[in-house]
């Protein structure tokens, strides 16, 4: 999923060009690692080849920055915008999604070469004077569908490429899971009218929440592990209807990148096979695997209106997007509420519906998040793939129930 | 959509016995007017043949009340346990789904034979000393479906046949619409302890809400078509991504069972092809469709919670099943909200999720709503062709947002 | 398939009376023993409804006979020119094949008169001076057809319907194998310019044949069984490349109707489930597993040419169709080539192409054989449910390699 | 399709070795012009990236030459086992043929080490004492698939990029079609026991072959364009059956790679696209175009036999693969029969079915040819992507009806 966000608001234009800046360098240094051929690859219909997020986030800010706010710009080749539109109608035709692995051409060079032009024309309009409303979110998401987009190709190459050298070494053990209550009420949810956030987020409104209680951490692999063990499988009765048959007809008994060789558990990751690490949170699951669990566990999943309600009092620290090491972290130890932000994104038991009152952006933008408010499930707080400073209290991340792909992961919640 | 409803309640058997044997009748003489082959065909996988509905609905009766409460009950026929069995997973494995139109045995006649031994043992159960718990709304919402699934079936045949005579006859205009004005506030939504109701309509909770006001009849053909004429269709920005990729793949262009010909709208009812009466209430509109023809008026959907709030204070009346005319009518004259109830299934701008503390039945019934709540939108109200005594203000029914073939319709709402 | 046949040649016009009020009467009889649901429903597109060859067969005589011959013949009913065309491009618009069975209008009883209308009109046609050219074998191919559909469809119902009483006795014991040779050199082949044939067997012409020799019977269930247990179906150096990717993709282990429970194989049959005879000519296997099974053996499958060398110099005599025991029996002991006709339908190793010079027929019957003449195989001799004046030795049958539920079997060749 | 060949033949092992390093040579050249993305792209299942195919050809050799007859050989590496087989079951599991454009590693670079590793133990082996028996055919067949599938991939990027630079001259007008006569009679058709070629081309046998004449060139692109400007792709009487349902399901109106821009036509080609040369034989056209071609042009398609005797008479010479121009040419003038080799594969109106007394090679190479035996069609003479000594009169190509992305044209016949 694509979003962007314009919103105006008084600010420092500097501020915007650096952060430009450092947004466009963290995603080119994504790549690094990436050979032409490794860049050029899809996968599924649902990820995109590497060069094409390069492609497109530049084309992003070429047609609704320079084109709209650069006088004399002129379009690096005018072909790039049926090319790298996304999915916005109103700027007319599109390559279709599920080919963009076949454009061989324009090259990596070649869109190298286009960032590089849009970057010194951005720079050109930061340099004018007064602020700029342009904002570097859009381009962060991804960041993020990068990393889960090469995991994606990498896995299905029986030679089992790495991103990175392995290097991975966490915790072997993660605290005990406890529970945190929380006294309900009427809780404001939703951003405010100032500072950034996306449309989806907004408008502020009040929700009445009956007391209720959230794990302490996320589930861990060897929790998620035992569930399999018990036949978590295999028992309909823990299932949705449409998780029931997906697992049935796609044969699946374990989270995405999970094998088992000889009854040892590995898992892939972008630092390779690894044995499964028990204190690890589960990440690759969808949110019938959640449910089926929580249903298990003898729980619930939260609301997405209890997680902001709980998220709104605790700081956005976690972990987050580190180039060199994209993986969550067991919990730290401790007694308050861990790994609310970073690590996972967390399956609500909330369908992505609008706000009350919710009004899209004007313009292209409006197709942002608002057409997509249908059969979509709302997941929070980032992962070890966001980076740090994109996420917030209040950011409504969204995918269809059966996405494994992305880094999500299951928080327990139950009735207090 | 099947669902059971099995709830403990104190009451008289005879009631029981005068409503179950009404209930029977009833889904017999809407199979009356088909011959043998039209009660044995499926159109479609979401459709089911006239005649499994009459063998499911007694095997409902047969499997959950007789086999658990009559003493000494022997089945008719122990392989009709695999034939009948609609999608319970603790009722052992079943025939699939999309080949029910397959089963030419048992033939019509058999089935009928089978409904009356089940209604014997029924009648020996209900002259049991003390009261009984057994309800007949499961039946009901088959009644339903017997209307829907036929009228699809006819509808794909080149000569147009007909359930019942041409004989609609209705007003030629509706009354202007106006809009009715709620205040909003803390609202008891959902059903409390007492009284009939399925697991999904419970527990009663509390739902905050903003002002907001509703349209006060259902949107007419005749405006549906204005929507039409203005490009509706071919206009991407008024629809939801998923809905604009439905229209272009499958190629729609008007609701379900309409057509032109020569520039003049016809309709496809159970009375036959009719002209299109502008003054009659749209049905066989997709969640999807609701939605654009709302963005076009420039209002929205109501939520579940603003539909149930405002139905919760009026009378459950209106144009419900009439076996000899199921068809919707024009809105009445008059002052009020009209049309609440009855006429059309309304969508809401609601995804079907469970209530606060829901928990499923007890048993195989706890198979009934809660495993389909994912993926799918509430609608309220009942329609024409839902029984008059089956419906009430907290009745969640619900669809996938694509679906056409049931009577389902369109009310506005905007906030106040 | 179906295929017609009209061929100008002199006859006495009460002959052709007399076969068509046969070939009228022996449809019925096979349409007796099955209620109306049984002759509506349609199990595969590549099957048809019964009812819908009582009808097409119908339509043909009135399209392609009264209409061109009969003055002043009024059609039935004009929308059956849709309804009831096959494949007949000059014969306009036509309902989709796999939705045949989705018309349960016009039923049974109104498709029963459609047949007595055009029979009556017939008569009047066959009354006229002069002799007329009508052939009823285009009925007849059909008879074939009701039979393996039915079959079919039966064999989808877990109650295991029967067409007729379960009555199936044979000999318990086949003939030893033994080999037949020819001596090959230049054969004429096809039918010549007199008599009855379809266009597919014209012209006659010669062709050049290698020493060879036939097995005297046809393969038997028996020995189809050992090639089974000696796990034909796992080997994949057997089969063609298309049939191991058809058995892999299908999960194919046995030939159509053929289960396995505890050990014990049983055969669905129009008499209902009856156990494995060793003794009986396998059917109902696809020209893969004649190929894989003749792969094993060390032989191959016969041309059509080397076939119908041989069929020539036989008598047309067999196990053909007889209404009360559809069903191939063991061959019968002698020394002589035996089954060449009836019992089963012989795969063979020749692709259905064109005969040099071949000529389609004139008019509609243009489109009968010749535009089936692409990725087709030929099967030669009839079966126990082909009508015994319906099959020659020139007669090719044609259907795709995977087709499996037509009476087909396997006759076993080598070189000389 | 992919097949090889190993012959036992009496040979000086410098002339193999020398053929060897030219077909190598020849492969990386055709590559080059190619980037890495480029050469890692599957446009489609039945295409193969240019790795694969570098790859593949050197496991070929790896497998079936090194392993077997060179002691001390060490693959390069062992999972290359899996990844570059291409169908060969007896050879074990295989990476799925869909999947090969998802194997971005190994990278280009490393595939042209793998290649380098392989010539020098080649080199190795041949320079033992003593003939060997590889040859080179089987890496020829790949050289053809490099250029088409690479243009199948090219052609679908809205950029058209350009394989070579855009030089395409060619004559502007063809020579007048006259007819030339064959005598038919008894004819030897197939490979005697000398001399290289593949399996399905043996044994030598005779054929009986009536007097027949072949058109003196292709059907050029003029005379096709008459035919689509006659309305032949809306005809359905001169489709067979499975062609017409083809272009209908698929919206076909002219050959692959044609386009028609305000009423312009123009071809994409491997040196870009260029308007339409009617002079130039139509290429790219399936078997089901080619017959309706002729079925409109009140001719026939050759039989492989009619073909092979004919080519047997001429010598195996014409417009063969060409790096710099891979591009058919009109037809030279002169009396004699033109372009039978070269040009274009001719369809022939032959199933690709066994000769009589065919045997499959030993071992692996079992697999290479008679596993397609079946549903497939006859091509004859090579293209203008065939390298020049890879062709004779007996060569069989075979491909499904619907195959389009090979350099496929058209050669009518008539009846003498």
């Amino acid at each position: 999923m694509y979003r962007t966000a314009l919103k105006d608001m008084p600010s420092d234009h500097a501020v915007f060009a650096s952060r430009y800046a450092t947004t466009r360098q963290l995603t080119e240094k994504l790549a690094e690692p990436l050979g032409p051929e490794d860049q050029c690859v899809q996968s599924m219909p649902d990820a995109s080849p590497v060069k094409w997020h390069l492609a497109h986030t530049t084309w992003f800010f070429e047609t609704l920055v320079l084109m709209a706010h650069l006088p004399g710009y002129e379009p690096y080749d005018r072909r790039y915008r049926y090319l790298f539109n996304s999915y916005y109608e109103a700027l007319g035709p599109r390559h279709p999604r599920p080919q963009r692995g076949l454009l061989t051409r324009p090259t990596v060079a070649e869109v190298m070469d286009y960032r590089h032009y849009v970057d010194a024309a951005m720079r050109r309009l930061f340099e004018r004077a007064g602020c700029f409303d342009a904002d570097s979110a859009a381009e962060q998401q991804h960041q993020e569908l990068i990393l889960t987009d090469v995991k994606h190709a990498f896995s299905g190459n029986p030679l089992s490429p790495s991103y990175l050298p392995a290097a991975i070494e966490s915790e072997k053990t993660a605290p005990p899971l406890h529970w945190r209550e929380y006294a309900g009420g009427v809780m404001p949810i939703g951003c405010g009218e100032h500072g950034f956030a996306f449309d989806n987020e907004r408008p502020r409104h009040r929700v009445l929440l009956a007391p209720y209680r959230l794990a302490s951490r996320l589930v861990t692999c060897g929790e998620y592990l035992a569930f399999i063990q018990d036949g978590g499988y295999r028992r309909p009765e823990l299932w949705l209807s449409d998780g029931w048959t997906l697992i049935q007809t796609q044969g699946l008994d374990a989270p995405l990148y999970w094998s088992n060789t000889s009854g040892k558990w590995q898992i892939f990751t972008l630092n390779g096979v690894q044995p499964l690490q028990p204190a690890e949170p589960v990440v690759h699951v969808s949110f019938y695997e959640a449910a089926a669990y929580a249903e298990w566990a003898g729980k619930r999943l939260p609301t997405e209106f209890e997680w902001e309600a709980a998220g709104a009092a605790e700081p956005v620290a976690g972990n987050f997007l580190d180039p060199a090491r994209p993986h969550p972290k067991p919990a730290p130890p401790g007694e308050g509420i861990a790994q609310l932000y970073g690590d996972a994104w967390e399956w609500t038991r909330s369908s992505y519906d609008p706000y009350p009152r919710f009004k899209p952006l004007e313009g292209p933008a409006a197709e942002y998040n608002g057409k997509f408010m249908c059969g979509q499930i709302v997941l929070r707080g980032g992962s070890c793939a966001t980076p740090a400073d994109h996420i917030r209290s209040t950011y409504r991340n969204f995918f269809p129930p059966s996405a494994r792909w992305q880094f999500s992961g299951i928080r327990l919640a139950e009735d207090a």
